[in-house]
């Protein structure tokens, strides 16, 4: 395979998605993010939420009825996972692209040429980009990011077996909080 | 403080003082290093090779006799602490500099204005660069590894109560072993 992939992966409300656009758009790569989760629900059958939902965050209640649920076959995520393995090995098959999360660092990391990279930033950088680009919520900001976090890492840890958030997972991880929006896509940029 | 400091973390065998000398040379600031541990010794009264080894790493048997011995009052480790945070503060009020491990950035967290950059790199590339640089020895460079891995983590984790590693605890992580000693020199110039 000798197409070249970068796998971001991001904090919720750290702008890695902004990031993974722009970054593509410089490059001339396509981005897959939202385009992801329609592909999944087509293959699926599920609804577009539903798999925004499932793809990468652990439901609520998810450590405690992991294995219990598990009793009776596969789970919903799991047929999920199966699909999103599937979808992610094609697309990077078939051209260089930027894909955000979705343990796309996790699912080619023998197949492909990647560079992997973490986007986060401090939680009142998150806090406040939440509020501007998704708007007010009943719950506080704060609230969502600390269920989205622990969410996120659990579904991850789940899957990938790998520590959420570590270094050593990475080639490059950037605090977009302090560093920018426009540095990181440079910087990635740059590196690619 | 309006001085600009680079600190560099990382892990042993990764060229991450390679990394520092470079940068700072590229930036024609000074670099701190050996002249660090000079410093110390010289302030402490210890031998530099005694700094060298208690500066950043938790002695054998650390973990199990750290809170005996302090029955005592300070350990020499908790004395050179002190130094070092004196020294390395004094030094950021100076001048703009790269500071390469030794805590700088928790040491100067919230008083100078820093980039703090962790260079990782995987084990094979970590081992083969400790004999290409340091030579060999009597145990094998991995285990070398195992042991310095283990005890920078843990006087990290002593003194800075910190995550060793985490992509959080800095701006930019960069995994030398993929990208090289060169694009990581001029990936820090650059974001600084």
């Amino acid at each position: 395979m000798k197409n070249r992939i970068i796998t971001i992966s991001r904090e919720f409300g750290s702008g890695g998605r902004t990031i993974g656009k722009q970054t593509a758009e410089k490059l001339e790569i396509p981005c897959y993010d939202a385009e992801l989760i329609h592909k999944m629900a087509v293959e699926s059958g599920f609804s577009e939420d539903y798999v925004k939902e499932s793809g990468e965050e652990a439901p609520g209640g998810f450590l405690t009825n992991a294995f219990t649920t598990r009793a009776f076959g596969p789970t919903n995520g799991d047929l999920l996972w199966e699909i999103q393995y599937k979808i992610i090995t094609e697309l990077a098959e078939k051209s260089s692209c930027v894909i955000v999360g979705r343990c796309a660092d996790y699912i080619l990391r023998d197949k492909a040429d990647c560079l992997n990279v973490f986007i986060h930033a401090n939680k009142k950088f998150r806090a406040k980009r939440l509020v501007d680009v998704y708007g007010e919520r009943d719950i506080s900001p704060e609230q969502r990011l600390r269920d989205k976090d622990k969410r996120r890492e659990a579904y991850h840890r789940f899957y990938t077996g790998m520590k959420w958030g570590y270094a050593e997972n990475y080639h490059v991880t950037l605090d977009s909080g302090v560093l920018g929006i426009e540095k990181c896509v440079n910087l990635i940029t740059q590196l690619y």
